[in-house]
């Protein structure tokens, strides 16, 4: 099991595996463990279904079977959780510390069954349909009392930390509200309290004024990269209607919120050859997401420089690209130039690979 | 002139360099400057004295000029500062955001002459002169009212942000308490106020009554694998006697600060073959370090894994190392045994250039 510890300074909890150990022979360089798998069967690839644990949910043809083949999105438990489904919190202090088990969920959502393929280049028809997938998790876990907060993310490409190429998502629950959401809820508060409006309906409207950091603009989103950017073309798609969860989402914007996601991954594609990077779904807490206390957005960080000593010592960024140039380059960049490149996506798809 | 930007969320301030901005092609990976310099001519080593900005101060061998060879430490003006030193805040509104010049200091402490030797090996009295070099830098800068917050910390290995190989520690003043600082003096603050004594020192306490986290331990410092490490074989050096400043530092605790951080970077170079790593002194900020309401210490991040979607959205690292496996490795390296693996300074060197 998992563990959750929490820092006695700064109160920040972290998760201890200590299951599955890491020992110092692991991260050495000539390690097995650090070289790349070669081909190793894909356990996301359609007819490997049995390399997985069994699957929660799936998009599925009539007719085929479960933990099969035949579906196009598919959700299963990760098979090394970082917190695990079973068991309770036994909240307990250790001397001066705070510790708890490591209860939670941690799931991955296959994102189609082309193991080469990229998600800024599937259909838009097919990429709702992961919207949709998240959804539906996030509305079953929900009902869990012991969650408090549930994150979807993507990692994409190995330097930001995907392990494997084939296209997928992740999601986890956490028992504890995390420092990060914490942070965002308790600003957005600050803010509203001050000025009796929301910071992030605010920034929409200030973006869409002043225009030199929008990227792009649909009925019901807008993407920008934002004033505050701690990292080169990071990007927010921001909902133009206030809502606190993206579980409330209606099916008009959803098609809209897949549309315009499809389009900014093809510019950021397009424009950074392909960059590596992480997007989290920034949405409230589960007993108040119905509060209208938050805005739900999507944020994007390509990763194309190193947080170091500095970042780490002070919270403090170091942006090399100024928000405004960024969004003038991906402004520029048509996404309907994918078509084009959707035909290199095999080659896309090796260096994205792991 | 850099930009500071407060994000209108978080409240964090990103440095945004807007005068050295980077566009798409320098991110692309096959652009040249991605690509390792190869042997440019490095601007730390003696003789190339003319390729920095003058000199801030050195320990000089008698005789020897300003700005040519014959220097032990020096420190210079980092040539590419990200906050600049001339000119006032001019702290501006911009709509909802808020803005002011990017106004501070940034440092490069060059460790030694030999380009090729590694930190962890140089011998006690040349580490200790680093060390009292820092304090000279630190002791200056805190008299310009402009800077509240001076961070010392040191890059090692191009996975941790080092750019150039020869070793080197970096110095950044800044002109606003930043937030990870002021999350710990906020976190030792409530500590305090509830318990009526300091949090680090009660560390020092657990920790060396339990023993299982303690790396080592000398008359003046005792070295941990913190209770709620963030990534595998995070390491601190604690000071035993409370001082909010580590410039405050008596002459006989610097010896032996110098000696177990030589101690305590061998073993991590020696158990886990030459990690790269980031280490940080954590110091109260220039206005309140002499009131006792802070415990300097140090802390080493190895970069031994991937921080991603799931650490940026939440906050909650995991670390697959429990820091009590950590601690026992650490503890049965022996950093004497360095005097061996000294010898191979070369090619751990070659590992850790850039």
């Amino acid at each position: 099991m998992p563990e959750l510890r929490r820092d006695p300074i700064t109160g920040d909890w972290v998760i201890v595996a200590s299951e599955r150990a890491k020992r110092p022979s692991d991260f050495r360089s000539h390690s097995p463990g650090r070289e790349e798998q070669g081909e190793a069967p894909c356990p996301f690839c359609p007819g490997n279904e049995a390399m997985t644990p069994p699957e929660i949910m799936a998009f599925r043809h009539p007719g085929s079977q479960r933990d099969g083949p035949g579906w196009w999105v598919r959700v299963v438990p990760n098979k090394y959780p970082a917190l695990g489904i079973e068991g309770d919190l036994n909240k307990t202090g250790i001397g001066m510390y705070d510790w708890m088990n490591g209860v939670g969920a941690h799931e991955v959502i296959v994102e189609t069954p082309e193991h080469g393929k990229q998600v800024a280049f599937l259909d838009n028809r097919q990429l709702e349909d992961v919207l949709w997938a998240y959804r539906a998790r996030y509305l079953d876990l929900k009902k869990d009392p012991r969650l408090k907060y549930i994150l979807i993310f993507r990692n994409y490409g190995r330097v930001a930390g995907a392990s494997l190429s084939h296209p997928h998502s992740q999601l986890v629950a956490t028992p504890i509200i995390p420092g990060v959401v914490a942070g965002e809820l308790e600003g957005a508060r600050r803010y509203a309290e001050y000025r009796d409006r929301c910071v992030f309906c605010d920034i929409v409207r200030q973006e869409l004024d002043e225009g030199k950091r929008v990227v792009a603009e649909n009925k019901h989103f807008v993407v920008v990269a934002p004033y505050a950017s701690r990292t080169p073309f990071e990007t927010w798609l921001l909902p133009k209607s206030h809502s606190a969860s993206f579980a409330a989402i209606p099916a008009e914007e959803q098609t809209s919120f897949a549309v315009v996601l499809g389009e900014t991954l093809r510019r950021l594609h397009l424009c950074l050859e392909d960059p590596p990077y992480n997007y989290t779904i920034h949405t409230a807490p589960c007993d108040t997401d119905e509060d209208g206390g938050f805005h739900w957005h999507l944020s994007i960080s390509p990763r194309l420089t190193i947080a170091a000593g500095f970042e780490m010592g002070t919270g403090i960024y170091i942006n090399v690209t100024p928000p405004e140039i960024a969004a003038e380059h991906l402004r520029a960049t048509d996404p309907d130039g994918a078509a084009v490149a959707a035909g290199e996506t095999s080659v896309g798809g090796e260096k994205g690979r792991a």
